[in-house]
């Protein structure tokens, strides 16, 4: 029987075995780990796992998949302990927030007869916790893919085949372009909700304020319920690439700060009016088409346990991942 | 047979019309105008209204209650217009996001004969127009009601029973005292909202972006769909509030950007602590008591358009209208 490892048992690792054990993949048994033993209990009684590993060691022996969903500044430690006990031609993928640190640790601490191909399932909710988990909180959200360009090709359909698995959509991405993208898509996006919720609430009149806090402020600050620890890490290795967004924010809010000021009605509708309608057209028909990003086709996760050749991928890989190279080179988002 | 008046058959008085048509509030007749004749005469179709008015004058022709849902900016005109139609004795409120200017032409333009009560149900969706409305809209949100201090009794109940027919929370607040906390609560995080998305699509690698938009930009920008007419009348008529709310939150945000910079774990770790603490505190909790502020008993519409006598809410509204004065006059939120 194949043996799939989950290092982390929070809403995210909690989850994905809660995916995994209620898919079609068959004979699979998860082995899970997490930092304390409670956790790793729940984990078992509400099905997200078959065996409880007394360590992230213990979990991966003899495991063909190793998902590590442990805190990002964790993973380092992860890493560290897991190598030695990785079986030969173990594909080890991840969840974090960040990829570019994550990805060097893999590449410095991994041995090279185990294949890492990094990823991040973007999805979260308000609650946190193995309690919090979901077999389809992936469903129909982005799984960001990011090997490096030495990676095996049945590795990387390995961690295709788990998102896939997992209801999510796939897709390649250059750890570092992941990590600017991210901090303007989520990790600017969960600044702003603290921020927004810690003025508010920080104000003497909060006690008012809450009696009138609508649907609106709830889903604007609904970000600022996610795990601190998570912020701290994502804050922490992605340092630079949220304070180039955040400054670009501040800028665009400063912009509509002077536009209200000036309380001209023209340029005040005119500054509403263009985000109302491409977020209408995004809503409604979608992200902006790519030519090099196409669907991919479905794979299955036993197929690529069981060690089947899917040909057809890396080429489209290496082409999505030179082109997204050329990008990076050529412009900074 | 009673008549109510509805001027403006958008997202919120549409779903009003809905909500009276679906209740049991009995023998009543909801004439509706707006500014097409497709749009009056979809509320028809759906359901929302039982008359098609050619104007707001017509419209309110002996009706008992008036609920004018147009524009905040158009109000002033509305107001003009029903001045000479309205009904001795009618009752007249609104739906306006912000409630000073409005509290301030009603009482400018509407004959003495007439009791207005503002109001301001929170409520809203990504959709706007005839067409998202949703008899359900107002369900469990707050409906805050800011009558002046001369407002009758029964004008009062009348507009505290058509909250509770739409399954609202209504609670009283001074007009002014609303308009500096839905700044807070409700105009920043829509300006915050409307920034982002900018931001974000604004920028070239917005096709990328795009890609990896998840749950949390979906909810952080979610407002950025709304009305851009409405977005400018609140800019317009709550200018000062927002700048003011505006500024505290650069402040905040500016703070927090420091605090990132400097890259030190525990501010950081504590930086986003207190925020989910608290935020999980409100959304288990709800807002934080406040002894002055009761919930009110049920009335039912029906009874007061025919004019019954129910005691004890005036006595309770004027003591919160009189601590709101004390609050607004000692100290700013």
């Amino acid at each position: 029987m194949e043996r799939i490892a989950i290092i982390g048992l929070g809403l995210i690792g909690g989850s994905i075995g809660l995916a995994i054990k209620q898919s079609d993949v068959g004979d699979v048994q998860v082995a899970g780990s997490a930092r304390t033993r409670g956790t790793v209990q729940r984990a078992k009684k509400l099905g997200a796992i078959d065996i409880e590993a007394a360590s992230a060691a213990e979990a991966v022996k003899g495991a063909r998949l190793v998902i590590v969903a442990s805190p990002i500044i964790a993973m380092r430690a992860v890493f560290e302990e897991i190598a030695p006990a990785l079986a030969e031609g173990a594909v080890v993928t991840d969840v974090a927030s960040t990829k570019g640190d994550v990805s060097r640790w893999a590449k410095e601490l991994l041995p090279a007869t185990a294949h890492f191909v990094g990823g991040h399932p973007m999805a979260g909710k308000e609650t946190q916790g193995i309690d919090a988990a979901d077999a389809d909180l992936f469903r129909g959200k982005p799984w960001v893919i990011t090997p490096s360009v030495d990676a095996s090709e049945s590795a990387v359909n390995t961690v295709v085949g788990l998102a896939q698995l997992a209801g999510a959509v796939p897709m390649f991405m250059d750890p570092d372009e992941h990590d600017s993208y991210a901090a303007a898509i989520s990790h600017l996006p969960l600044l702003l909700s603290t921020a927004l919720f810690s003025v508010a609430q920080g104000s003497a009149a909060w006690p008012e304020l809450a009696q009138l806090a609508s649907s609106g402020f709830r889903d604007t600050t609904r970000l600022a319920s996610g795990s601190p620890e998570m912020a701290h890490d994502i804050m922490i290795s992605n340092r630079d690439n949220v304070l180039h967004w955040l400054d670009r924010f501040i800028a665009e809010l400063t912009r509509y700060r002077e536009i209200v000021a000036a309380g001209e009605s023209v340029a005040v509708i005119e500054a509403f009016t263009r985000p109302q309608i491409e977020r209408e057209n995004f809503v409604v028909n979608g992200p902006p088409r790519r030519d090099d990003r196409e669907p991919m086709e479905k794979v299955s996760l036993s197929e690529m346990l069981l060690g089947s050749k899917i040909s057809g991928f890396m080429n489209k890989q290496q082409e999505i991942i030179k082109a997204a190279e050329a990008r990076a080179n050529g412009k900074r988002p």
